[in-house]
């Protein structure tokens, strides 16, 4: 089984676990989790990396070991980022790859949470191989979102949302270009690109006409989320969001249905931008996980609130955030929360 | 004229100034302004010390000279947290009391804003006496609630409301108890203690019952402000409120008006507590210029905003604020603003 503490844990295998959450990086989020390895020799020279390039692909000890002339790994060390797999999928376990391939020890970081899937780590054990835990939290949070989907099988929801000090989005008019400054604004490109899609409103779509891109000043290549577009009116022929990169994704009122559907396709996290009816809808269902909330030093008063009924009909049903990041964005405050149970 | 600089300031002086602002501090808050003096010799020995104690009692530069024999002030400097007066109210001009005892040098802080009664610090130079300027932004900080109201008529006004991330006041069958935590509770009662009068609505009489008053662990003779009741329906004979030590006071529809009648009355600052109906009408009315929110970490969603209209209808018209502080209190986020002309 796993080893009990880090105590023998060499210098040169902590320093492959710390390349191999770089390699695992160069892998494509989606279905699977992003996997990095490393194989060392057992004087600690490293004989390969690998890493796993998506669903159908090698995982990433297979990749790694692929590399080696046959019994080149005999002896060896595998360090990894996630638990050897003890599954056969559309690839065989990697368990069964690296006792085949000869390898005397492995080195991983999370455990592999799959009902299916785990079990690998002590199947390696019971074969002889020793296997120890190293980076476990650094391991889980570099999969922090796949993991989330594992467990719920849905994407990690974060709702953004722009309001002033009193909670309004707009004026009375509905006007409210600008409310945020543009520091604020560009944190909203950097959320966009850190999230594997964005769900917007029709409404929102026909009022803002929004291109949803992640626009990161001297960043060409920034990652696109996804556009999601819920709600039972048309998007117009020339609507900005036609031209998205990511192509556009339409959604039904059914949210939870349509978030299950996201995470089929390997969209391990949304970026809920809005408008309030939208917001609102997933708050309700209780399908926020995370809030980042932008708060312009502003009064507006009326009734264009930025969120509208959530279901709290008395104190009672509140619904409790935890706050996780407090900052000053030029004149706007960020706000960033998370629901009790996702602390 | 006042001399240029403060090069020719002693230290005996910078420590006699330091010394007239505690002596301030002893006298009343009121419709004049906290006032000390200390009286030096030639050679910097205090001779004495003076306060002023409220309207009709002499000022500060004339309590101090009281404690000395004729002639003891020949030659002496008198320093002085604000301008010697050059007014004959209930008491003679001040500037004229120093002349007359024989002061030779008069060192100040803030600078006498009142058309009848500034002009001292020139009648005394005008009399061959050195006049000097000291500290004058802490003879302004000590004294920045009277000068507001010399230059508005009115007190300054903080409006107060804790709300939701969201904006909630309340969930919508109106519950809203505790929705902040015992270290934003606690605030408030600092705040209130620090105000010369606190402003709520009968509505929030009628709902809530509330003491007013301000309670702070270990301190017994905190001071108390003047309970204020804004609105047209009648306050219960059993209310909580009827056993405050200030007693109470009674306001009509016309805030400006009532303003105006509290400065008269020497209430420089008013803390105005809520509920939303009042909140808004000072904002609407363009008569509140800080604002101390306290944001729970809660979403409430419903109809029981914290704010009401406020007369924004497009969002030119918005109310901009600076944020001066930020801070987290407990669970709760604590946000002070101010409107821009506050600055």
């Amino acid at each position: 089984m796993a080893g009990n503490g880090t105590a023998s844990i060499s210098a040169a295998e902590r320093s492959a676990m710390a390349r191999a959450r770089e390699l695992a990086l160069l892998g494509p989020r989606g279905v699977n989790p992003q996997v990095g390895a490393v194989i060392l020799s057992p004087d600690g020279r490293v004989l390969a990396e690998g890493w796993h390039r998506g669903a159908g692909t090698p995982h990433a000890e297979v990749d790694a070991l692929s590399k080696l002339a046959p019994g080149e790994a005999r002896g060896a060390t595998a360090v990894v980022t996630l638990e050897p797999c003890n599954h056969t999928g559309r690839t065989g376990p990697c368990a069964v790859a690296l006792l085949e391939a000869g390898v005397a020890r492995v080195v991983h970081a999370a455990a592999d949470p799959g009902e299916a899937s785990s079990g690998g780590a002590a199947r390696l054990a019971v074969a002889g191989v020793e296997v120890e835990r190293l980076d476990e939290a650094e391991g889980e949070a570099l999969i922090a979102d796949w993991l989330f989907v594992q467990r719920t099988g849905r994407p990690r929801v974060t709702v953004k949302w722009a309001q002033s000090l009193d909670g309004r989005a707009a004026a009375a008019d509905g006007s409210s270009r600008w409310i945020t400054g543009p520091e604020a604004r560009a944190h909203v490109h950097r959320e966009r690109s850190a999230h594997d899609a964005i769900a917007v409103g029709t409404g929102t779509v026909l009022a803002d006409d929004p291109k949803l891109t992640a626009r990161i000043p001297g960043v060409d290549d920034a990652p696109q989320p996804l556009p999601v577009v819920f709600g039972e009116r048309d998007i117009p022929a020339a609507a900005a969001l036609r031209a998205h990169p990511r192509g556009l994704r339409t959604a039904g009122r059914d949210i939870e249905a349509e978030l299950r559907a996201l995470a089929a396709d390997g969209i391990q996290s949304l970026y809920v931008e809005g408008g309030p009816t939208l917001a609102s809808a997933f708050i309700r269902a209780g399908l926020a996980d995370r809030f980042t909330i932008y708060l312009a030093p502003t009064l507006l008063g009326g009734p264009r609130t930025a969120i509208d009924a959530i279901g709290v009909g008395t104190i009672d049903e509140q619904r409790r955030l935890a706050v996780t990041r407090l900052e000053q964005l030029g004149r706007d405050l960020l706000v960033e929360a998370t629901t009790e149970s996702e602390q």
